[in-house]
């Protein structure tokens, strides 16, 4: 039984005890059927020799296989593969089947790989490069030492310790009556705790939401271009996706009325303010009619409010959700611009109803979120920390974008076309005569990363414009990346 | 125009400032019909005294109706409601259109509610309560401290700044070699930082898993009884469910086998070790068994492990997906166990297509997760203090599940029946004789939560069973707890 010194390689240095490496080791020497049922095992000193440990770890490894179940040892007879076990084919000896294979990079059973959309999965840029991201708020702004500090102080507290938990599933209380204060304060919104679902990010509350209203065909309509993140998410769960154009007053709530009468819509995805990509915000009006729409032929609204905060030109409007009076709105919110990406704390408030049924499908997708966490941002809520962050950035995203906007008027000329974007943290801006995806490479050699368009670019349209995001590059960084903007553009 | 005083009312606590609740109960008065396209707003003066503010807060308000598209304010003339603006019909004034109005009950469009299965929703346990719940660790173990000081210490670091923006679908690189590194170390899995996305909890990886592989219709099999928390997402996505008895040694394979021959089977879902609820761990010739019908028929097997590093009886078994060398299992772990429900870090396992396309999907769910407590995380285990955990953990659970078997046999005699459970959290209790429904009600007016074994109860029969949970109870908490169940079962 020489092969089983193949199959038994000690390493003293891992954290598995050296008897359980052999216990694996004669486990895999059965798995691969090179160890046969009833096959009588060595005598433990013979081992102990083959790979130079004590006997007595040999003798602790046949009692864990018998433990286990692998084994039966039988007083003054020996140790023996148990008689119960299959009897398997004995694969080649190979490097690769000693419990030290390669990882598997194949399935054996087949899935419909096509029917999940590949999205770009950036990963995190390095250090050292700037980014023109996709709008995305200055994490060196964001209050972590104030979040930690109330997160461990929290845990410390006996009558916090039940939130560490199960039982979240909406989202801590303290947190919803917070929120539900804070929303009909300051966004007019006609809120209860009961209307709040707590969720990961904006998108949890879209994936949510669509998957408790759409049945596979169900005809929606979203703007175009528009967030590929909800487009994506509608397709995958089996939406046939109607586009309708976006121009400066918002989604086109003309074509939306005319598609209305043509099919029964089971809901309409819009973002209030800060259309991404574009950048515009819904007027009013069409705000207005929307609500009409959605009374007359009983679709739902989706509303996208992820950037409510960060409006410059007035105050933000007051979403469609406050003047809603039917229950057609089902209203997202999040802080993973206000706070940072990674803080994956957002919202979506409903009629009751919705949020029951919301609750219970979040439970079988990850059961609940952090619930210390929730508590802990309640927490920077009610002691103002929340408010004097978002007056802060509000000033310095403006500044930033301010900046940004001049520097382009004054460095790029005509080479770039734009509107000032009325609040957010990106300028749409169009590059004329100038090949985008050819810019972006270029500018990654040169330690700048700028979108190449193609993310907005459902319709295959070729739109040449890039979203590009001011808020998390201060004036110093965003001189920089104009300076290799110029030089690239040959100006 | 008397009416205005209905619609704007100030309250000058608020975080709002009052131009702004001014230009809102205007916004209302609008959207409600009061207040029709075209017609002239009174002077700043009247509505000053009106509401009992200075003029220029009217003033203000009108500039940000003006801003917001709302009014033209034309010189020498007025303000007027913009003439875009649809035309509606008035709504009787109540209390309710005043935007002060109560939360909305039910939407306007319809869905269809019976799809989604309501799940029991617990809430947190009010302190006082002593709870025998589903196998959970005590939160009092959890190294809350080691885990917010190494957030903040890493939050504090410049280089660590990025992982706090988008770009961690899979989980952090740092991490995914970590775990690879220790599962690979403990657990004999082959795995690469290729092969592993993190996930919010076992269930995400569930929920996954089910999602790329499901079309409806499809045949599935589980346990019985078995976990309804995967149970009801498997059917939530259109699974056809077979149930097949679990016994002492876990699932019946034999019944998979004939299952297989009958109907073409899309996965099987498999609990290795101490099965949800009756605690049974998966035996060997099973495992080897379960790996050779996926072989024969390219089923996918859903290993959730979700408990591994709490077993008592011998070290844990090698998990199925260490012994997969064709890719036919999915193997789905958790740190939830083994640090605390509410910090929402699991992990899946599986062949680099397949996790690819998890991640795709999870962009559409969640994003990501929380990158900087993923990266505290990975220090936790680099620097020892999860492994010191998980043993001082292993070491107090016996001790609880020892104390507790005891005390029932002690103090209950026949009236409870139980095997000793080999490793988790939980002992699968029955109680001959005692409706458990009953006796459930009657212990939450002593304050003692114990389950009533419906929520197991999948297939109808009446089990009379229940897991009791004593891993977070305490010798003492226990002793409180069995004396109330002794004298509620008149011994």
């Amino acid at each position: 039984m020489h092969f089983l010194k193949d199959f038994i390689r000690i390493n003293h240095k891992g954290e598995t005890p050296v008897y359980i490496q052999i216990t694996n080791g004669f486990i895999h020497c059965i798995m691969s059927g090179h160890l046969r049922k009833g096959a009588r095992l060595p005598g433990s000193r013979k081992i102990a020799g083959l790979v130079q440990v004590n006997r007595m770890t040999v003798v602790a490894a046949y009692d864990e296989l018998q433990a286990q179940g692998w084994i039966e040892q039988i007083p003054r007879k020996g140790a023996f593969v148990k008689e119960e076990l299959p009897v398997l084919s004995p694969e080649p000896l190979t490097g690769t089947n000693t419990g030290q294979e390669s990882s598997i990079k194949k399935t054996h059973f087949s899935f419909d790989e096509e029917r999940i959309f590949p999205v770009l999965t950036s990963g995190f840029p390095p250090e050292e490069m700037l980014v023109f991201n996709d709008g995305f708020p200055d994490p060196r702004l964001t209050p972590m030492e104030e979040l930690t500090r109330s997160m461990r102080s929290l845990s410390r507290r006996k009558t916090q310790k039940k939130y560490m938990m199960y039982g979240g599933e909406q989202g801590t209380l303290l947190l919803r009556e917070t929120m539900a204060e804070n929303l009909s304060d300051t966004r007019g919104l006609p809120v209860t705790p009961e209307n709040i679902l707590i969720t990961k990010g904006s998108q949890m509350g879209i994936y949510l939401t669509a998957s408790i209203l759409l049945r596979p065909g169900d005809e929606i309509i979203v703007g175009e271009p528009g967030y590929t993140g909800a487009t994506f998410a509608f397709r995958q769960l089996g939406a046939s996706v109607n586009y309708v154009p976006v121009n400066e007053g918002g989604i086109d709530v003309e074509a939306i009325e005319k598609l209305c009468r043509e099919k029964s819509i089971r809901f309409i995805y819009v973002i209030s303010h800060h259309h991404n990509p574009t950048t515009v915000t819904l007027i009013p009006e069409r705000r207005i009619k929307l609500l009409e729409l959605a009374a007359e032929y009983r679709f739902a609204i989706i509303e996208d409010d992820y950037d409510y905060d960060f409006h410059y030109t007035s105050t933000p409007m007051m979403p469609m959700a406050s003047l809603d009076k039917q229950g057609s709105v089902i209203y997202i919110g999040t802080l993973t611009k206000t706070l940072a990406p990674s803080i994956r704390i957002g919202f979506m408030i409903a009629p009751q109803n919705f949020i029951r049924a919301a609750v219970y499908l979040r439970r079988s997708i990850d059961v609940q979120g952090d619930s210390l966490m929730e508590n802990a941002i309640a927490e920077l809520y009610k002691d103002g920390t929340i408010t004097r962050h978002i007056k802060k950035s509000v000033k310095i995203y403006r500044e930033r974008r301010d900046h940004l906007c001049a520097l382009f008027r004054e460095e790029l000329g005509n080479r770039v076309s734009f509107a000032v974007p009325g609040g957010g943290m990106s300028v749409w801006a169009h590059f004329p005569g100038t090949d985008l995806a050819v810019l972006s490479s270029k500018a990654r050699e040169k330690g700048l990363v700028i979108p190449d368009g193609r993310e907005y670019d459902n319709a295959g349209r070729k739109f040449n414009t890039a979203r590009l995001g001011f808020a998390s590059l201060n004036p110093e960084e965003q001189q920089k990346a104009v300076a290799i903007l110029k030089k690239l553009l040959q100006i």
